[in-house]
């Protein structure tokens, strides 16, 4: 009674459908992220999502890599990206196409994602995995994002972190 | 004004103060979990929402190894664990807990994630990055969750998929 589904039964679209089809009204800004397993775990679950794109910014890996690819597993043929030598230009380039810049981090000010009502389009911007979002990016924002935590360690891994809120955001829509 | 907050000012608990603190009613039971980076950032998630239990089934590895801290950064010295040689025999023991069986699959009859009324305590199947959870084991869950897709791959990262429904029940419970 409870068969699990093959793969064709999931029918999931192709990269042509995907291309055209609409879109999450989402970019995530990866600003710095350091482990090509994260930037390609972001890639997979931005395929999931739909999401509109993926900056990658600084010393962000970028497609083709083999790293990368170790965990997007082909999302990067299907999901929008774009390179920025710096993510201060991924977020002027955001802000001109009227996103509203949110950034995930833990800050003096930052908002509970549970109480967070969001405007979309939104572009999540997600930091490093030692230091976090630069200061410098945070000015730019319009809402810092925090997911409640309640262990011994100070932060999730970046692309489990982001996908909660991914999540948070889709049933928020 | 929007100051990052200092890891002391995170005000994190002590390995001692969380063996001590109250857990959320949630076991995640691994079913034959390849890969030491997803067993030790379920760790790593697992410390942050603070949940009951994480157990180990089958080829599942176990700490101390140094692949798993590499992404559970220990976590695994605050979070209880406990082995188990095979699946059945985790989720017999979660039962005679009083632990509702939930796993994490795409079935025929799955209820997505969304629409989940979760009953407390749950215990949580989460299955191998190839074949998912067993089908002997699904026909012990008492649920069966989806998480929505719209892309153009089949599955998420399993980490990622348990960090989404994790958020998910606590936001429910």
């Amino acid at each position: 009674m409870n068969q699990k589904l093959k793969l064709e039964e999931l029918n999931r679209i192709s990269v042509d459908e995907y291309k055209n089809a609409d879109k999450f009204p989402l970019i995530l800004i990866l600003d710095n992220v350091r482990s090509l397993h994260n930037v390609g775990s972001l890639f997979r679950t931005a395929d999931a999502f739909r999401v509109d794109a993926i900056y990658l910014c600084g010393i962000t890996g970028t497609p083709p890599h083999k790293e990368l690819n170790k965990t997007a597993l082909g999302a990067t043929e299907s999901v929008n990206w774009k390179y920025f030598t710096n993510t201060f230009e991924a977020i002027m380039e955001a802000k001109k196409l009227s996103y509203n810049i949110y950034a995930l981090e833990q800050t003096s000010n930052s908002e509970m994602l549970q109480y967070i009502k969001p405007q979309f389009p939104i572009a999540l911007v997600l930091g490093n995995e030692v230091n976090g979002v630069e200061e410098s990016v945070l000015k730019l924002c319009d809402k810092i994002v925090e997911i409640p935590q309640f262990g011994t360690k100070h932060s999730f891994n970046v692309s489990v972190s982001a996908a909660i809120v991914i999540w948070h955001l889709y049933l928020n829509r």
